[in-house]
């Protein structure tokens, strides 16, 4: 019995685990919600008690509450933020739309931390919550978690894994390579070229993520319950905690342009994941890529050679897989799919809220995640250590009947396309058929121009 | 001005071109909604002339409209199932959501084409529709035109398929191969094994489709207005009017176990479309093997040639892409897509009515149809025409580490592994290395039995 | 220095914990995968725990192995089965695509903890894994833990919310409420017909979980590698420990009828993610009504009353929201956007082995599992504590412009919307109107054969 | 007989319709994929003439043909760009996924028309299409129709859309209601404050658009076969035909940073598809509100009232429904289903080139055009001619117990939640209840400062 106390709220009295800093409104969400017995992300947490913080920080200046309770409120909120308290979040993910369970886990963690400080009563509403309500801070935390999680951990993973394949686009500048379309043999390119081309998917992806920025630091913060802002003491409030918020994060947070759009919706979320899976469907590409040109090592196309890693079967010795590309292609189809999640959950929104909240931000959390930490694996477990089998590269280059292609523009497109056909038929070079046909003894080409246009690595660089 | 007549409904007058068929609804619908320019498919619009017919038919034996007038409008809807006045329904397919307008088309071209046959007024609410609702026919023709289709256009495609997949199966059943497994080389199988697999599948996607048939052919004619069946004459008059199109389309249609859930809800054409998309996901799979098994013709796999079907570039002479097997992999990909618009909107559903029907119905319909016409493309000009390259294949299967899997009985897998890695390491064969280390001399196994073991045909049909 | 110990594999020496139970190639794929920080689902745990109890029960009938080292290993695989050892499976779930990292850290577990009870080395591919790949031992144990799951956990818990659905249908049978098609007044209901159209959606789900179970249930054990068997001790092992399999689950597996789609494709769990997207889409529909009927207090619709379960907001005293619904709908969306993941990730496959197995199976076992707690939750705490406000149902119903709708075989359809219309314009009953009109003094209707005809609760039940 | 003709190309011949403007390779083509029965969106053909046109005229700048030829080139193409012959382009959407058959349709259909005009040959590959590759041409061409239609019909509507509800915004700004969160009652807020926020949704949406563009308007042109512009005349071709391209179509297209990228993926319009689904996920969620609102007459909320367009029920007289929303939500689903259709095909990019082409470029362009018509539907039709039923939305507003909230500040949380329950139950204002329990009596509160407390409209504007 000794095991509980009692703590009550607006409904009533309800038995919490003796020791925990939670309160009485977080136990009822426990019991209520035994969904996926898993809680909020703890980047979420964090973001949750960063807000708290500064918003404690700007009602002690608005006297919405004295200084020393403010103080106390932003030294507990700070510790929620460091991550310190993330075991007293026991509420899960599938709970109440609007993530007011989560919002008063928070306020009733804070209050009780506070307390502890500060030797007299803190209410987690009256004085934890003060000018807020879940309706602008939960989805505010989203946006502040996800905003984060962004600029400090997915941009430098791609900026990682950028430079890791433009290392390699040097490294194989020269590599000559059959170019490939529809998968069939094509006119060729280097190795390089390849290489350069997925790191500007990646470029491209920071460039995405920049743009959706503006909109993903919009906060809604100050509009409370339903985007009018009752409640806030003053009008400069809001713009002053998301002030201090830029100011303790080092991230450029604005107020939302309009507090009704801000609450009402939550597309600014939609349009990131959005970039997201653009992320992933690259990645998804780049992985494709690397494992069919690391597909053998016999009955494969052998081009290049990943990094082994470990055994890859547990019953054919000695086989090794790609077995990073393979977690690159399972994230981008685990970040697909969240994206269908935030989608029907952002088309979800009624009025003045989006109670979908919770899901969209274990989605975006999730993927942001999930991208970020695969695709530095992708960059020092896999990209780093490729090698590439130059002389089968070149072979495969020389040997592609597209490479006939320079002569459309000295004997036409038929010609050319007999050209290709009768050497694939009779096995022959593309040189030696032209010569048989008579196109250097017509004067039409000289040999040496024909090994000029026919040199498979200068056919890369075109002039 | 003498191009349109004036037609008239419950609110007020419209003008309507002046040969047209259809009426006041009609035509205000035209124009509500300028959206795609597309109206119902085809096989919706026959759909619907079937249930009418069957309802006129049914009414007159319950007295609901007199004998001369159901014949007449049973005769005008005939009409319409056959198709022949497709070009009487122009509304588009982005309307109400519960396809009223569509359903009042229908209901007042038969109303015109009756009365003319007739020589009186047939009104197309108190006559066309007596008994009926837009909420109970126009969901049901949506079941009635997939159902028809699955049964009598996809199925058979797939029937197609599967055959021409399973004569490949016989006639290569001895072309052995390097399986892979991570694209990496793995034990053998045979080329035939492949094309049973795949064969297996699409019988699989048949046996689904029977597996929700059952759901999808519960109509909830006779439910009306909200499922209470409200203006229907007596008791029998639904079971009397689905029997009625039992017997004219010959499918086994029933009455809809619980009406209510019938009209709020759409469910059967959601397990209905993820069926769909699972054919979709194994016609991508097989689109693909196939496509990188014919990869080449120099600097790809090289395994089977598909039919030339037309040249594949606009500037690479010669070149010839698998073009059938692109046209299936684009087929799958809008079935996905499709399929991802028909939950969204079966999750729209509200209290009695779910008010995304047409789109449903589009995407459902074209799902089947595309789904349909690509199964039989595939098999026509691609499947049947397929050869294989047997000695490279058989070259591939014998030069593939992972035929030393049969010696972890003997060796053990540690053992295997090593054996595995010095012959890719110094280029020999499984065998030499077998030898070299030993283990012939040692008696482990005999020269004999080690050809037996290794032998990659035998390997793909162990005992 | 001496928290950890080496151990081999045929890769080399590796660190591992001191008191891991697991082995180098575990601790290589832990290593390797620092993606999402979540290894496999404990109900995957678990059948791969039984899967490999009742291969080393038949291993030992075929004389695979010794009797004393297959009972240890049966043994040690059933404490796994039993989950005592979840915490020694520390591999991510984002790894190498065939799952074989998770099958080796079964393999390794179980063989340390059978050596533990032999007293003699027992080695994680020879012994564990002997006759098995995990090729088909991994597949094989996602379709033994979602079939568990679909039949121990899901079924039930939608029998548990069907039942208490249709005891609300019961109840509340004689409860006439208006009906509502676009969400505008239609003919009346009873809330009771309501309910009963839930349990019907809910019943229907659980019957297409039946539909899917016997391709569910399909195992692709037996084919290794490759799905040829090799090394496979003898034709009928498979199907003995399927029989085994069956005989310690109480479920009806069967070997898969073609060994090259079942390894080669996914299919069957694409398939049954499909169904769980129906009950999904199903739970949303209910959800989603429910919330409506119980908007409110008093600027809402206000027709049944949600249990009080938690204070509903953190700034408006006194608010109580429709949480359950609220988590109900963020599950649906979750199964929906994981169905996108298994969707993608099915149609991945390559020729004998589709490599996006772990993320395929996080997503359908989790899927599954939220669908049935949410379903408990949803009938516990939401549906069997509803009430209905009868009086505030009986006056919308009766006020509902639509009940003129029985007036259409008296009058026609286009003077009963004169009569809706003036009703409606002049805030007067559509009885007053009729009588105002003149349809009583002509003799059409007697003001009994009137009242009859627009008796609300009659209008649920025509004959 | 004589209703054919003979061409031929590079495979042999082929028999032609006798009339038809195009020649072997489309016919080819109209043969090989008879699937949906649906060719390219005009906008798509468009821009394949447009792109046409000004590589003729820079092939004259650069000597790759003759003046006279490129003049006829360029008309013949500007004619296909102007809408003249989309009855020549009869290939199916569903073909080879490079487009190469469209992009051949294209040049012989121009080559024949600038045949008429030369009186001499023109040939389709050698002339029309020189310099140039499907591989590049068409998914320029896709960026083209969709950067045009962006620009030119989806923004202006959006931007008419947003006129029309700011304009409601303005006219409904007094018109206090009853905020709703999670449905239920909640503070008060004006209906021009929630149409402000649907207004702010659509204007991000437009800025959205605007942050893709500049990804959007890049141009794989120049790449040709594979990336490296093998056979353009100069480095500048590209430039300059990108430059006349801007010039003649006012939109800023650029050349692609990288043409690896730029062929290889296709990841801009993924990018762009992820911003259409924001856009229908903002309509969704406004359609949605409208209807709500709109709903009843009589069993509703009846707050506003939608246009009456046209009869509602084929069996309900008088009824009329929100037709234009769902018009809306069926556009946003199909949308959504696009989008899914996008993502799959852009994750499917192989090496140098992702042959997924046709399918995305119908999904973007008619999610473009779905958009851009129904948002003009939704401003014209519906939102333009709304009208505020202010008595009922004061009345509900005044009802709800959440305008306790403003008296957390002078009562604290927990005694205002008293308050707010005491309300609901004694069914009394929330005025009453505060006087009542003597906050008046006690000095807490004078009557005045109640008055002004309590009023709801100030509630809206909170200082």
């Amino acid at each position: 019995m000794d095991d509980f106390r009692i703590e009550h709220d607006s409904m009533g009295e309800v038995r919490v685990p003796a020791h925990a800093k939670w309160r009485a409104q977080t136990q009822r969400a426990v019991e209520n919600f035994p969904v996926s017995g898993r809680g909020l992300e703890p980047a979420h947490i964090s973001a949750l008690g960063r807000i708290k913080a500064a918003c404690a920080v700007v009602n002690a200046e608005y006297g919405v509450v004295d200084k020393d309770l403010a103080e106390a409120v932003r030294d507990a909120a700070n510790e929620v933020a460091e991550g310190r308290w993330n075991n007293q979040f026991p509420v899960d993910v599938f709970q109440t739309g609007s993530g007011t369970s989560s919002n008063m886990n928070a306020n009733e963690v804070i209050a009780t931390l506070a307390e502890e400080r500060l030797g007299r009563p803190v209410h987690p509403n009256d004085h934890v919550n003060a000018a807020q309500s879940s309706n602008d801070v939960f989805p505010s935390s989203i946006h502040v978690a996800a905003t984060y999680a962004v600029v400090h951990e997915l941009t430098p993973a791609l900026e990682h894994l950028s430079s890791a394949l433009e290392e390699k686009a040097v490294e194989f500048a020269d590599v000559v390579k059959s170019g490939r379309t529809h998968l069939m043999d094509a006119t060729p390119v280097t190795l390089g070229q390849e290489f350069g081309g997925y790191s500007a998917q990646i470029e491209l992806g920071i460039e995405r993520l920049q743009s959706v920025l503006p909109r993903l630091a919009e906060l809604p913060l100050g509009g409370t319950a339903v985007g009018t802002g009752i409640n806030v003491p003053a009008p400069g409030w809001a713009a002053s905690v998301i002030a201090e918020l830029s100011r303790t994060t080092g991230l450029p947070f604005t107020e939302a342009r309009n507090h009704f759009e801000a609450q009402g919706a939550r597309d600014g979320l939609v349009e990131l994941s959005g970039v997201l899976r653009v992320i992933a469907v690259s990645l998804n590409k780049i992985a494709n890529d690397l494992r069919w040109m690391g597909s053998g090592p016999r009955a494969g196309l052998g081009e290049i050679n990943l990094p082994d890693l470990q055994p890859g079967s547990s019953i054919m010795p000695g086989k090794v897989n790609p077995v990073i590309p393979e977690a690159v292609t399972m994230v981008a189809a685990q970040v697909v799919g969240n994206d269908a999640t935030i989608g029907m959950a952002g088309a979800a929104g009624a009025f003045e809220l989006n109670v979908m909240l919770p899901v969209m931000a274990r989605n975006a959390l999730e993927s942001i995640r999930l991208l970020a930490n695969v695709s530095r694996l992708l960059a020092d477990r896999c990209v780093s250590g490729i090698t590439a089998n130059a002389d089968r590269l070149r072979e495969y280059a020389e040997s592609s009947p597209s490479i006939v292609t320079p002569l459309n523009r000295y004997l036409g497109y038929e010609e050319a396309a007999k050209i290709a056909k009768q050497a694939l038929a009779e096995r022959k070079t593309i040189r030696q058929v032209v010569v048989e046909r008579g196109h250097v003894a017509d004067g039409t080409l000289t040999e040496e121009q024909l090994d000029e246009i026919l040199d498979v690595l200068s056919m890369t660089r075109p002039t």
